[in-house]
């Protein structure tokens, strides 16, 4: 899709000490179809500030607050208004940030889980219903074109229906009490207050909308049991789940911080009558399938043959087979059909399934649906509790 | 230990059709100190002696049935009597067979799962006792010298406490109704009174088996989903567990037989609260130890790194590293040991811990109680269950 | 570095046909240092206009010609001029471009091999030495964080003196006529009038300079043979090479773009007195570090361990261990590197040597060096031939 | 092949201290084929009648020289005797005692390189000729089923002509002068006396038969550089060819023994017109198929998808895919075939292809033309060298 101009994004957090915000300007920039133009960057006005002026922003565009990002911008003339507003702030902040710019009528890119709560969840699902504005989740690995091609593969008529869903996210960083280091990335992921959830909600979540973007099915019962291992630590680092989606489908989900050595292990295999498709993040650029009859095939991204059974796939990659892409590039596939589909609201046009194809507000919702559930379970002593509505 | 003889082995099962027969003979050859003596190879008699024949068995110790060859070995002068049994028939059987032998004093090598029930397999433990017999269980994957360098790490003092246990074992061979082909393999695994159980039975008692080995840990509570996914499979094909060892440790073990395209998937993640282990039985020379302080090592069978940690690795070893061993020399392990501690009491001495170190009769009890507490939560609704005694 | 404003840069190639002109921009663009400016990105100027505009470049600096961009440029007033170009065409047209950019005060960004002739890249060398300019060679592998690593490893002195050098880059995706379906990619490069060689020039050549990057080793003698194995094809595709480098060290270079189903198989192993490193370009996060003492190790790009080693490997880092960086992040540090030398350069100081750390006009020498003393090699019917001067 | 009885095989070396010997007793021991009979299985007597008692022989059996098992043999009733002998000691005496043995009319099965000396090999393959005698030399890689499966997959007919061959043998244990340490296995094989050749003799001659064996095709010339890397070794350690096989095909081999941390890395890949296949003894369950086309396939030992196009692979197959088989079932396949052969010729009839599948003294004497030729290339200053006849 070509842009007669590129798109303005402004940015709520992403300020001098953050770690993701960078992550998504770079994500956002890669392709040329959005420029950094305003910015709240940090709860500090000066290092607001000093973050604008690293960016060479407009000065009067590094605001103090995102109160003031929002009047500032609306007082702009149509048109040099940012677009959309990326918000990568601690949790607990996604809700009242995202609802004030939905409310100021901006489109949202945010960063996951969407909120503390299954209600402020379902709540920002009728305000951007009711503002029709264009609104993000960054559960970025759904960006990788593997994924995408995983998700084609199994809808696609030979897999055969999903009988069995196993999907894990391993990290080792939180084995010991790294917060307690001051490393901010630690601290506030595990301050109940502003993360809502630990393990849970940072990373699970992750899995859970991986394996529902991949299988098409939704989880409907959850049996689980949560850890905190680490001692005097006031969230979860360690959850394990058994599932059963719809349609009998059986499954499992596990996710920890504390697989000491474990690096950013987000995997997942599907099982079907027929076929297996199996992948890892770490190594993205590759998808496993296989089956009874015949040698296991590994799957390259770039090439032909991808392009052939997945539109979405061959939409996601950039450079040829080999040359490989990886964690910003798919962060940067998320951004891409966002704008697309920000540009064709511009146009006044529907965006195509394909254009459309990146993570949404019902999304955040079931994410929040999965931290209530598998908390109650937890809770219950592992009783199968229904996914919460 | 030199030997001054070949023991003689006995077997019961191991006829022309069968499959883990013949893997024991190749095993229990390997090394030299083993020599197949006689056999009740098959129910058919014919079939039996045909076994026998192909072996270039002395005729008459090619017996007709099992009762036949506890009487004919009894009737030979000691010493030329064999030396123990190998009991390679379907599940159902193993109880009364060892049953008999135990009571005639001869050792005994039996296939797993032990018996059908958990009743059985504490009556068979008594007798063991009683009648002092040498008695494995063919786990045979604790035979693998990685697994054993895996234990010996995990004991080691860098490692940490243990805090978390993921074990799975995937396999996707069942994943149509192979047994209406009338292969022999699938047709008696799958019938409930021939095997008591489905994939719990036939492949999930060995990823429980290897866990307590690595862990030197208990399993005490499981909450468990199982199903049949193949229709009209009067069996479990798939088994997923939540576990609760000793020590609050926590951990999933989860089986299958439908993992379309998996061959034999027996994989461990053992993770501590300074190291993480991990070790697949489908590249079984290789084993990964990782930390959040350094670069992940591969530590590979047969080098001097590994037998300075490892005595029990290096005795299990008898090629140098790059030289790969595999499954058969990992049986031929548990026959090494099982032969030794056989010679050892034949000299009137004690096995020590290194030459005792292979499965025995209470390895089969908790596989057994395994079993019964998998199949009572499943079917309580995946309640929380205490392992059975 | 903090910049003051953006980096403007120009380029010529990298039309709406064109592949690796658009993976430029990308890079460049990753890190915020960098805008695109300025264009002549086609030889059809209607292509170079239609591309100014897909960039929302200002339609004045989409220009018709190079010759065109040169003069547009000197007419703006210093400091609203491009700081750089970066040339993505056909080899042939390196030269006379670089030269007559650097001529006009320009620094250069030059896609490799850096001419068709020796000769050709003296004269380079030699202008940009008179003129003074920044000029970085496009040689991107070297960019990858881990071959950083690999190099200060092999610095350091637990390594040992080198002794042996394999280096490999194998693709297959020349191993039929593609020339002859029209595809510009292949067209081009086995146009020997555009190309100068074909897989000697293309990829042989990154090899090399891999080689020599992280060994630090000069390769003195070559005995090599090259084949053209595709019927009808005028420049070579397969290149093998017998290495001598400086103090003895031995080695063997092969490149091929024959070996059907092989994507981009850039792989290096250096073998030293006591370790040896291993790194392959299509899983670019991990780097294999072996002794003859201890397991075998894998460094993982962006981990602490990393960079107590190496301040470049640190340098070259976005995200942290398991969020994968790749071919783009590998080009965009070579950009990084690149501009931070520019703008260094416009504050009046020397980069040190972490920024300086990019491949510049000597490397295009070493590149042309070695082509031309292939060649003479292979027609000599493989004599050992010195590198030419 | 069913035997009426099993096979009695001698042995001369395999003694107490040695290393091969041992292996090979467990591989002809594995499939009930072959017994161990007599031996005479080391220089001093003392330690042959140990290795006799060790082995539980007959202790008239346990012979002083292996001139005395020749005559010891030749005494006893037809059918008593020996039915081969295996040699396993150092090079230099492959030559006098295989003769011995053929001339006095036994089967001979030989370790690698035959000789020391091309017109020593030839003279072997006479009498081979002449006596009639079964001969078999432990090229033991080509028994490996995935090594016969590639054959298979290269001689077919989608993988089109041969191009490239790329072959490499890396080991690291000789990278130190372990030969100094009184390491009985460093110091036979640097002795150019016992030994004849380093690196060469010892690996670069499997590479080269593995080369071979899979294509079917004969290298013609070779231009090698080789090199003593460990100070005040009489022997090379590293040795680099440029090949030129039969039908314009190209290849490059690689043997050393000073890549630091390598244990035993034998890889193979041959690119065709339309297919490669990649082959690393180190998994060898697995062999990589790959195209321009679709996928890369991971072909597993053991499927039906295996078995289907290898006739070969399946027949070196005991157990399913997933139960990974090894080095020693490897060799037991060169000893299995090597045994139905001898059993076919003692019941008169001509062994099949598939039986006939073992390497044979033409394989050795390849071999000694391989090691000469790359001598007299290496001596000449790499010049292009033909294989010597």
């Amino acid at each position: 899709m070509a842009f007669e101009r590129t798109l303005k994004m402004g940015m709520v957090g992403g300020g001098p000490d953050a770690f993701i915000g960078d992550v998504h300007r770079k994500a956002a920039r890669l392709d040329g179809k959005i420029e950094i133009a305003a910015g709240a960057f940090d709860v500090d006005p000066a290092k607001s500030r000093q973050m604008g002026e690293q960016l060479c922003l407009d000065p009067g565009r590094a605001y103090d607050t995102y109160q003031d990002m929002i009047k500032g911008e609306m007082a702009r003339p149509e048109g040099e208004r940012i677009d959309f507003v990326s918000i990568c702030v601690p949790n607990n902040l996604h809700f009242p940030i995202a609802k004030d710019f939905i409310e100021a009528g901006f489109n949202v890119m945010c960063e996951k889980p969407m909120t503390i709560t299954l209600d402020e969840a379902k709540e920002l699902e009728k305000l951007v219903e009711k503002h029709g504005v264009v609104f993000g989740l960054m559960h970025n690995y759904t960006g990788y074109p593997m994924v995408k091609l995983a998700r084609d593969l199994v809808a696609g008529g030979d897999f055969g229906k999903v009988r069995k869903v196993v999907v894990r996210y391993i990290q080792g960083w939180l084995a010991t009490k790294l917060e307690d280091t001051g490393l901010q990335q630690a601290t506030w992921r595990t301050d109940p207050k502003q993360s809502g959830a630990g393990c849970l909600g940072d990373i699970a979540t992750h899995a859970e909308n991986l394996a529902e973007y991949i299988t098409g099915l939704k989880i409907e019962n959850i049996c689980a049991d949560i850890t905190s291992f680490v001692p005097g630590r006031p969230v979860d680092d360690d959850v394990n789940c058994l599932l059963r989606f719809e349609d009998g489908v059986k499954g499992i989900l596990h996710a920890t911080q504390i697989a000491t050595g474990q690096e950013n292990g987000l995997s997942i295999w599907v099982h079907g009558e027929n076929k297996t498709i199996e992948w890892h993040q770490e190594e993205p650029n590759a998808l496993y399938l296989k089956d009874n009859e015949g040698p296991m095939q590994v799957w390259r991204r770039g090439n032909p043959y991808v392009e052939e059974v997945s539109a979405a796939a061959a939409r996601g990659c950039r450079i040829p087979p080999g040359h490989p892409e990886a964690f910003i590039e798919a962060m940067a596939n998320v951004y891409c059909n966002f704008a697309d589909t920000i540009w064709a609201k511009l146009e006044g046009q529907e965006a195509d399934a394909l254009v459309s194809d990146f993570p949404k507000v019902g999304d955040g919702v079931r994410g929040m649906s999965f931290i209530e559930t598998v908390m109650e379970s937890a809770k219950s002593d592992q009783k199968w509790t229904a996914m919460k509505k």
